[in-house]
């Protein structure tokens, strides 16, 4: 047979298929687990590939073999990174879905169309699944969840939060005696990689999203990095887990790091700070607010070291208190040790009755819009460079109740603009609302130019 | 009852006892489980007191009461920080292991006496064990093991490493599908605190270990942090869980803190250093290597900003690439987290048939000396300060075949000794083995009034 995939059980017990050797007789070595995978892209390749070459190992700690019997592909005569037998490849989701040999499935084909279906039909049929699947994570949460109680199936996805990181089973089960009150990271990879170059290399955005793409780290339609969509569902993962309660991506506020430039990174670098995309869940009294916004991080915070595709994620709990984890966020291989983690999981639950793993909803926690949050923001203002605008620009901050803390003419003269300066306000602690009227008073103030990005400094209790 | 006590199940469900209802007829609602407590002092506090604090969630999590049943001490009349009614105390450890009402046994008394005969008598009567005991589970494993299979009981030790850390389980299943080769970090906070204050306030380490004693991260007697022997027990439980291997304690080559000065301190931070005793495990071509030993880590590294009593761990593999985790080392609450995470796991473990925690055991990989590891050295000499000294020196590291990178004569002065100076000697990599003849060399030579502390520069690779 070919690289990447092995028919049949554990090498040293080849005769371990489970047959009766004498009527009534079972014999005790099981036989292997016949996994059904679902799409055979990178991360697909790299499962099969690490499953080949930590083989014995993988099936020692799993009790038994582990045999790929089934893959889901779009096209089958497509050239693949592992050999793969053309007989165990389908188009036909139906072929593993109903097929009562195979035990588990596993989804790493992405998004919500034909891979939302399989998990739900494999979920419902019994079959355990494992999944790298973020956006049915966060988007589906309830039907995936009610899909697997039906059918008395377990449902693993450490593998759609945070690559390699085992956060997903830490949050749920080594943590799970805590009280979380907060959980904050670099979930995306893609714009940590991007603000990484800006900042430490002085890449322009477009020249380091350029690059993101050409090295595989950012998709040809890059919004969901960008606009922080993949960052806020991630987020909506963790805190469901972190807070046992169905969490809609939707009620995540969400700033992507599109008006970031060089300019502010530079400021932002004078005032020892370092800018990093971070996704922040708060749990207080009872409710929650969720946002994930470009953020300035004091340059000794340990997230202010999380560079390149990496991401960290904090998790402030009580008795915990806090404890944080880092790794590669993304990538094939990171992929991979999560997802084969779970299916090692998925196959030592296998002999043992029932679902070990259950929906996180224990509660219904409100989600408060981030209107009342109190944060201090950095603006970059683009301005008539004349006398009298400064005091037009604090009445309009002082209308709105945000206290400024400070303000800084730029040094870069605006060639292109000669009669305009460009000024940096940095506020108190305002209420998020409060921040939103004065930057719509700036707008319409006839002296401002231009609104620059609006980033926010990090809670001081980070 | 009291406080940090509850003697029955669920709230919802009151009358969640498993009785029978009618003959034959069992109630769904599984009974409250009987847990036996093995000691009630700092920490077994923390325990019963998040217990009681977050006792809705856990038991919801658990899907049953949680009912600590039985508490073993060694003196009932003694005053607790949590209320306890003084019929659940017992000083006869009998009392909780005979029991056969009592599914689950926590251990948090420490040491190898009481409390591995505790350990073994109640995995052999079947009941699951979580225990906190790094020294039972590192200088015991193979024991406890083998109890656990013949009781065919889970066994659980998440607090043994990294106090709320979740790297036991992220080891042992999370990252369960790598094939690792390195487990490096802090894992030990009292000495952490003490090099932490040394260098960031200027304290003496006999300062700073008085402070730690004060605030109660040391021990009366504090030889097991400060000569290793605590980080060596942690890194051989890891290591054992990461390569699947039993390892004994005694396999972890060790060098203490004792020799650290002041002037070592400050000497690495001109260098751009700062220092950590890290306790590092290598797998290379089947054969482990493991030690523990005061280390120089540069000061961009994100273990230099591990500070206080907070752990560290790295665990390098294929194919999860790097994760580090990071957190509280010690302290009754973290150490709490781990063992009610560990509790609630043991629960949701009990309706299912066989246990699911095995022996990390598939290997048995031999443990190599340190003699043959390359590392680059720091040592500190008090010399004679005349002229021909310095080729004498030379000579020695020469005969040794150690290459030299950089000699500094310190800019202190020797008030005490002022016919002497002070020599930073910096070495370019060389093995062990060489750099001990080095130092013996040195020893013997008359121009040399003493060798300070040996510090090993971080691997190039950390």
């Amino acid at each position: 047979m070919a690289r990447g995939i092995k028919a049949v059980g554990l090498e040293d017990s080849p005769g371990g298929s489970g047959r009766e050797d004498a009527p009534g007789r079972v014999r005790v070595v099981p036989r292997a687990v016949r996994v059904g995978l679902l799409g055979l892209g990178t991360v697909g390749s790299g499962v099969l590939e690490v499953l080949e070459r930590n083989r014995a190992d993988i099936e020692r700690k799993a009790g038994r073999g582990i045999d790929v019997a089934r893959i889901l592909v779009r096209d089958p005569s497509r050239a693949r990174a592992v050999a793969v037998p053309a007989g165990l490849l389908t188009t036909d989701p139906r072929d593993i879905l109903t097929d009562p040999e195979i035990a588990i499935v596993v989804e790493v084909m992405g998004g919500t169309g034909v891979a939302l279906q399989s998990i739900l039909g494999a979920l419902r049929a019994g079959k355990h699944v494992v999944t790298a699947n973020k956006d049915v994570m966060a988007e589906h949460g309830p039907e995936v969840w009610a899909a697997a109680a039906e059918g008395g199936a377990d449902l693993f996805f450490e593998a759609s939060v945070g690559g390699g990181i085992p956060i997903v089973r830490a949050v749920q089960s080594s943590l799970a005696a805590n009280s979380v009150r907060r959980v904050a990271g670099i979930l995306n990879g893609t714009t940590n990689y991007i603000l990484t170059r800006m900042s430490r290399d002085g890449l322009s955005q477009e020249e380091a999203l350029a690059e993101a793409q050409a090295l595989g780290y950012a998709e040809a339609d890059p919004s969901a990095d960008i606009d922080g969509v993949d960052a806020a569902r991630k987020l909506c993962i963790l805190s469901s887990l972190a807070y046992s309660t169905m969490c809609r991506a939707g009620d995540v506020y969400r700033q992507g790091i599109a008006a970031i430039s060089a300019q502010d990174i530079a400021h932002a670098a004078r005032m020892g700070w370092t800018i990093k995309l971070l996704a922040i869940s708060d749990m207080q009294s009872g409710r929650i607010s969720m946002r994930v916004h470009p953020t300035f991080v004091p340059l000794g915070h340990p997230l202010a070291a999380v560079n390149d595709t990496f991401n960290a994620i904090y998790v402030q709990g009580d008795p915990v208190g806090e404890a944080m984890f880092y790794g590669r966020g993304a990538g094939a291989l990171p992929t991979a040790s999560a997802i084969l983690g779970d299916l090692l999981e998925a196959v030592r639950g296998l002999d043992r009755g029932g679902a070990r793993t259950s929906c996180p909803c224990l509660h219904q926690w409100p989600v408060d819009p981030v209107d009342a949050l109190q944060t201090r923001f950095y603006v970059r203002l683009l301005v008539a460079d004349r006398v009298g605008v400064l005091a037009k620009i604090a009445s309009v901050f002082e209308h709105a109740e945000v206290s400024i803390m400070s303000v800084l003419q730029s040094p870069v003269s605006q060639r292109s603009h000669p009669d305009q300066a460009e000024l940096i306000v940095v506020t108190h602690a305002a209420r998020e609302d409060r921040m939103r009227d004065a930057i719509e008073g700036l707008r319409h103030l006839e002296v401002v130019a231009g609104v620059g990005a609006l980033v926010r400094l990090a809670p001081e209790d980070l």
